[in-house]
């Protein structure tokens, strides 16, 4: 036998199958992203895609990882500039990253607070990965410029900063982008030293 | 027949039992709460139970929004004082409603976000209840007072900060209120007018 098709490797072929399953995730809530639904716009088996993933919840899964790890990656700060300045383009780029994968995004927000354990153990990841940023990526001379010293309470305010942004971000789309998305920026970029600099 | 009982009225006997079961979910989720334990708590039958409530789904809605009720009243502002000194005031009775019925509260957090639509509109009814007094209660002249107009943008943005205050008081019980009361209280007061006067 011999076949001049290329042949990937099994490895290969589950994660080109994981960005099929993630391009399908930006449209579409996890609840809407079947095993079914990837076989027939992969063209192949059910039954190879059980081979892939096991089970519909490990499917899951590892595409939610995958988008947690996109997100992370879209949002990576640039390595120079001001720490605010470098915030704003991280927080653009989250924004857009919202916009784009709406459907998907929201649904892995709702799944994660649900209780179901996996799910909210990679939301906490992604949310302390985004979070940390403003601690490491920006360093201590960052959060001095902010006139800030890390502490206990900087880092709940932080927290909450971070949830005040998934939350004004998933209710502006939700309500037709009305605010413009430069004065949405500019406003949660200014809210961060504004609440990291209450603890005293 | 005659009896010295009191005899309660079908309806007084349902709010008595609401009541119970508002008392149970202060230390358990709402998944823990069940009409097994409510009827042994009581002390009368399950058959009971069920005449009164239909069924454990209505049981839990009926909890919950009880549940919702109580926690907007207790955080009623008071009627007179600055609007920071009645918004800190509010504030404070929702930390230590929080803190006294922690299991509850945060299974209604999560059951809301898992997608759970009758959960998820008591969830939201009460969200919106509680910042529109930021509007309402200390209105126009309270905004004012903090140098914000009312807009589009402040609305969001007054939205990300109950959703920062949530998730910050949720953690800070999570982690076993390091930081003191009285500073949570003060950086999650100072927070809001620092967040509403950003848009310009």
């Amino acid at each position: 036998m011999s076949s001049t098709r290329t042949r990937l490797s099994p490895d290969l072929r589950r994660e080109q199958l994981l960005d099929l399953g993630l391009q399908l995730l930006s449209t579409r809530s996890l609840e809407e992203l079947s095993i079914d639904l990837l076989a027939e716009t992969a063209g192949i088996s059910r039954g190879l895609l059980y081979h892939y993933f096991g089970s519909k919840q490990d499917f899951h899964l590892a595409v939610v990882r995958r988008a947690a790890d996109e997100m992370i990656r879209v949002t990576a700060p640039r390595p120079e500039g001001a720490p605010l300045e470098r915030l704003a383009g991280s927080l653009e780029a989250y924004v857009d990253y919202v916009l784009a994968n709406y459907e998907g995004y929201a649904s892995l927000v709702r799944g994660a607070a649900s209780g179901n354990p996996a799910l909210r153990q990679i939301y906490e990841e992604t949310r302390t990965a985004l979070t940390d940023r403003i601690f490491e990526a920006s360093g201590a001379a960052g959060l001095r410029d902010l006139g800030v010293t890390d502490s206990p309470a900087v880092r709940l305010m932080a927290r909450g900063w971070s949830a005040m942004t998934e939350e004004v971000v998933l209710e502006w789309v939700r309500g037709g982008c009305e605010v413009p998305k430069t004065e949405l920026l500019r406003l949660l970029t200014a809210a961060l030293p504004a609440v990291l600099s209450g603890p005293r």
